[in-house]
């Protein structure tokens, strides 16, 4: 990511957790995680996190999504090498509203709208609209995508460990580790 | 806990949660669970919790702790006909304060109070003063107990699977599993 577009787009996405009353420490400030998945297009394709914990066993993150903003679609595969059966997560909708698309029936309409860029790369999936206090659990392995609503989302993740690196991206052109290009 | 003090407390405990701006569905909030652990004096030794999920894998839940409201001491340990390597839990003070006392080098004061009921079931352990915004990670099978600090406390837990019937308290008077007195 442009180090202009992380320093643009640091502040609104801190406002987002103020506004829900989520409270960082300066570290956690620090530390905001902004991925824009080696696209260059944070706005449109993107999503911000705090990992609060992560360990061997479980993990916690705070996310932000921008109004439109999509997460792009992948999978948390069984990792054999690390006797690891996948990531479960739970997203719970803290405040705003998130479209959240998971393998399965397809949707009969899509609130949202498919990015643009690499809009051959999403499948259109089962969809589920989770409001502020809703939220869903998705099994590992099981390809998802998901897009903050006209306001934007912050989301809650409770998860097994996070192990990112070997996220599955149905878009070849991603690139899930976060770099800041000077 | 007598259905009274139950009626009386939960709008209270509700009130929390809005505060804190953690909204819940009306099936959490029906599901609301305060823990008088058997002992009928909630106010002084008690805990509220709203369960996000409970998996095989992991856990969350959202709870209130009242000024001066203490979880008596406890630990989290392994379950060996489960093959379960012990509870590992994440408390994050999302708002107020909580007082979190944690096997290890005794502390050179006490913030908060030891209850007066059962008071010798309480250890003097580590202390460690959790505001808004921050966390500890508590290992399994190690003994602790927490209080609500001066204006109460709303408290995030992040974990491994939640088995409350297995966990083992102190004070030998405690039944962790609530029950409603008509």
């Amino acid at each position: 990511m442009r180090i202009e577009d992380y320093q643009h787009f640091k502040p609104l996405i801190l406002d987002y957790y103020d506004k829900a009353q989520i409270v960082l420490t300066e570290q956690e400030k620090l530390n905001l995680e902004l991925a824009d998945f080696g696209l260059n297009e944070f706005a449109q394709i993107g999503l911000s996190l705090v990992t609060f914990i992560n360990t061997e066993r479980c993990c916690a993150k705070e996310m932000v999504l921008l109004p439109g903003q999509t997460c792009p679609e992948h999978r948390h595969p069984v990792i054999p090498e690390l006797d690891y059966p996948g990531k479960e997560e739970t997203f719970r909708c803290r405040s705003g509203m998130v479209y959240l698309y998971v393998e399965g029936e397809p949707a009969a309409e899509i609130y949202g709208m498919l990015p643009e860029s690499g809009k051959d790369y999403y499948s259109v999936f089962h969809q589920i609209v989770l409001r502020e206090g809703e939220q869903y659990t998705i099994q590992p392995n099981t390809k998802h995508w998901f897009q903050g609503g006209p306001e934007g989302a912050v989301v809650s993740e409770f998860s097994t460990k996070s192990l990112d690196e070997y996220d599955i991206f149905t878009d070849p052109r991603i690139d899930r580790i976060p770099r800041i290009e000077e």
